[in-house]
């Protein structure tokens, strides 16, 4: 053994022994009933930010998250950031932003970690097996509308900050925290705000941490990529009001019939995009990329049953997971103005708005998909020779984000996973869209990973979403880890 | 003058004075607030027969009706029609059925009116100015949800019959009233119990009269015939349960998809059905119909501002006419099982049911109309390779019904409408479907008559349905005045 090196070596035990990862973990599994208690409250807030009438919940929730940083000591702010102006002309306040600050140290790292408590629209009768806002435990899956997404995860590096306070450790970086409430609806106000704290919230902020997303497999997971959305409203208009569909049909050209009309010519029926630029603009599939898809740990048979479909659209693995996250997809939601509820109404719709998106990857351009789609409906529609009106608005335009995945922030991800769940990580990428980090990357230029602990089968967006107990304590615990090992990066190494 | 003849002048000048027309009318206005409140106090049961879940309230107006007869000395009968089947093989108890009968002298001809008191589905976010179970009078405009359709007329005929009783005057025919509360999803259940009552409640029938409908103009009308409807759930399932789109599109066919590109099949731009076998089986057009429609009043300018569309399918008023009346037409309702508020949900959903009808004509046939639009919807579906299923489903299949409109029930019409507007009335079809017009004649084999008194602009079906309260009180004067016509009809002539 050479003398010179033992203080290093030495310091480097030092080091370890320094980081009660055992004491801080078992923390987390004695108040694991407490944590999921928190969850509990804060899924009974249906803080559906898509719904407007639901503004006064979203609002509340903001509230609750801010209040319970604040009784943690943290530096807290709820910040404005103004309006939402509806489709009618109206506004409507949106919910204020929190941000908060445990740690000032200017010889620590500080890592910001971004998430978001609002939530997609759920309603019991969509086919929930339990009130979807009402946390319901089955064998260890916590079900809940925003259990996955985003609450838990929220939670856990909220309790991974409050397990260092417990137990009277230092944090081993600053910690801030940004929690917004419009994520689900594309994250309004929110660039406008970033851009206008790029010099005080954000200027000692050295990295950016996002958990908004879920992993592959039952393997842990980091992602370093995930697609944009343009998510599109046609409106096409015809008679003043709706209209009795014996008394009137045969006299009036129904809108209805115009919008199937032109929707059908959006997608191919194996699923090829249609609008004239969009699969043009799509950064060819390099033979790196590809072998990496080859790589990695995937089974499309599980991925086939677990959807319940009996063919996938594409059948080989790398086919499959390459249009999951690096081609752009068409999706028709569904349409308002018509009739929806069961039962048999005999009804010609007035007003009708498809409600469609198209997902955004590397090389597409939303402003040019917003013209290219824009363009090409009205053209199939003009050629309708049809008496109503259409309308096509982009409502979200959020574009794709990418990372290297060689980066020191990745490093330190793949080590406190290791220390976890003793396996390296799958390194992902995600089909759907935060739209966040392709903004805090052009506006702040700061460095972002995207740690998830949500699980593969979690249901986001869909019925019967849930997080296990597994997932929201041993990621807490990931929370915890991951704080020490980014507090081991150079300074000057990145 | 010869002798001979005086004692038959003598007759008919002292029948026409018995009948006393004016103080009934008379008796009309000074009650008319009494009718409005009855009416109100009607529409604010929600009795939506398409909606499950309004069940009770549809039972409870039953009761209402039932009430009401027994209260005017009828002989009611609240009569258990049994259950109908859900789509998802379970069973809800049918709104029972309300006869009653008003006098039983066998030298009289005996008068049975139907009508209906469910309504169609109406929400106040519909477009609704006014909340749609709260009658509203702007105007002399009385606005509600099933006002004109049908809770009005059938007051009207109500009230009709309690405005003799409340002057002591004997009804100039026997009264029977047939009320039921399933009309707007197909009068399902009605057809078993008048083929069980075949031979009791109706074989003293003469004629049944029909006020399920409304006038062409401002000229009142009777109307000779309808369109049937047959009306069709096109559901594809693809997915276990709604998906993610961002972390699933791209990888499977979504339903949605399916069933837009299916719907596009069934009509062209201009409003043609492509569905084989539908259109040959359409009677042609008679020259002597042509002419009717030539002669008929009607202001196709009036309509089309009416509609507010900037051109009609027709612009000619004998094919628009004939469109309405008696050419098939295909309308889409609308989809269940997409998403259908406001707002961004970023859903595949993995169910869904779109909702379309077909208005049938002579001399289409309900049974082979199924065949044909199953086979082709299943042809078209089959052609886009889809792992998805379809499931086609007619669930209500309604014939035409056509009437001579030289019939004494007829004339008397006619007369009666003389006698309280001084008019001829217009002699009209109707573009929606009144079913059991087809199935009183074709199980009872009784002489129908549809007397209308809703208004040209009511709105069925739509926002803002309406009654105006001259309507209402004229129209119950009309059937004072038509049963006293009824009255004179020589019994052998028939």
């Amino acid at each position: 053994m050479n003398l010179q090196t033992v203080p290093f070596i030495l310091l480097v035990i030092s080091c370890c022994q320094a980081f009660p990862y055992t004491e801080l973990a078992q923390y987390v599994d004695d108040h694991q009933e407490e944590h999921v208690e928190v969850l509990r409250e804060w899924v009974a807030i249906e803080s559906d930010s898509s719904n407007i009438l639901r503004r006064p919940d979203l609002h509340r929730m903001m509230e609750l998250v801010a209040e319970k940083l604040r009784l943690m000591g943290g530096m807290v702010q709820l910040v404005d950031i103004g309006e939402q102006e509806l489709p009618s002309g109206q506004t409507i306040a949106l919910p204020k932003v929190v941000t908060a600050q445990f740690g000032s140290d200017p010889s620590k790292h500080t890592v910001c970690v971004y998430g978001h408590v609002d939530v997609q629209p759920a309603k019991l009768e969509d086919g929930w097996a339990t009130n979807p806002y009402n946390l319901t435990d089955i064998n260890g899956n916590l079900y809940g509308r925003g259990t996955s997404d985003n609450k838990a995860p929220v939670l856990a590096w909220i309790h991974a900050v409050q397990s260092y306070q417990a137990l009277s450790r230092d944090l081993p970086v600053n910690v801030k925290f940004l929690i917004e409430g419009m994520e689900e609806t594309g994250s309004n106000g929110l660039d406008s705000m970033i851009l206008a704290q790029r010099d005080t919230f954000f200027s000692d902020v050295d990295y950016i941490v996002i958990s908004d997303c879920g992993w592959l497999s039952r393997r842990p997971a980091l992602t370093y990529g995930t697609r944009g959305n343009c998510y599109f409203f046609a409106e096409v208009e015809g008679p003043k009001q709706d209209l009795h569909s014996g008394v009137y049909g045969g006299t009036v050209i129904e809108p209805m019939t115009d919008l199937i009309g032109i929707l059908d010519t959006l997608i191919s029926p194996s699923g090829k995009i249609l609008i004239p630029g969009v699969r043009e603009a799509v950064a060819p599939l390099s033979d790196e990329e590809w072998k990496m898809y080859q790589d990695i740990e995937f089974d499309v048979d599980n991925y086939k049953n677990k959807t319940g479909v009996s063919h996938l659209m594409y059948n080989n693995k790398v086919d499959l997971l390459a249009h999951r996250w690096r081609y752009p997809t068409v999706s028709i939601h569904g349409i308002e103005g018509a009739f929806s509820d069961s039962g048999t109404k005999t009804v010609i719709p007035a007003k009708v708005t498809a409600k469609f998106s198209i997902r955004q990857v590397p090389d597409m351009d939303p402003a040019a998909v917003k013209k290219q789609v824009t363009d090409y409906l009205h053209s199939v529609f003009a050629k309708r020779k049809s008496p109503n009106k259409l309308k096509v608005t982009m409502v979200i335009g959020a574009k794709p984000w990418l990372a290297d995945t060689k980066h020191p922030l990745y490093e330190a991800g793949k080590a406190a996973i290791k220390r976890v769940f003793n396996v390296d990580p799958d390194l992902i990428r995600e089909g759907g869209t935060i739209p966040i980090a392709r903004t805090f990357q052009d506006v702040t230029g700061k460095s972002i990973i995207m740690m998830p602990i949500g699980g593969f089968d979690d249901g986001m967006h869909s019925q019967n979403e849930k997080m296990s107990r597994y997932n929201y304590l041993e990621g807490t615990k990931l929370f915890i880890a991951y704080l020490n090992e980014v507090a081991q990066i150079n300074k000057t190494s990145v």
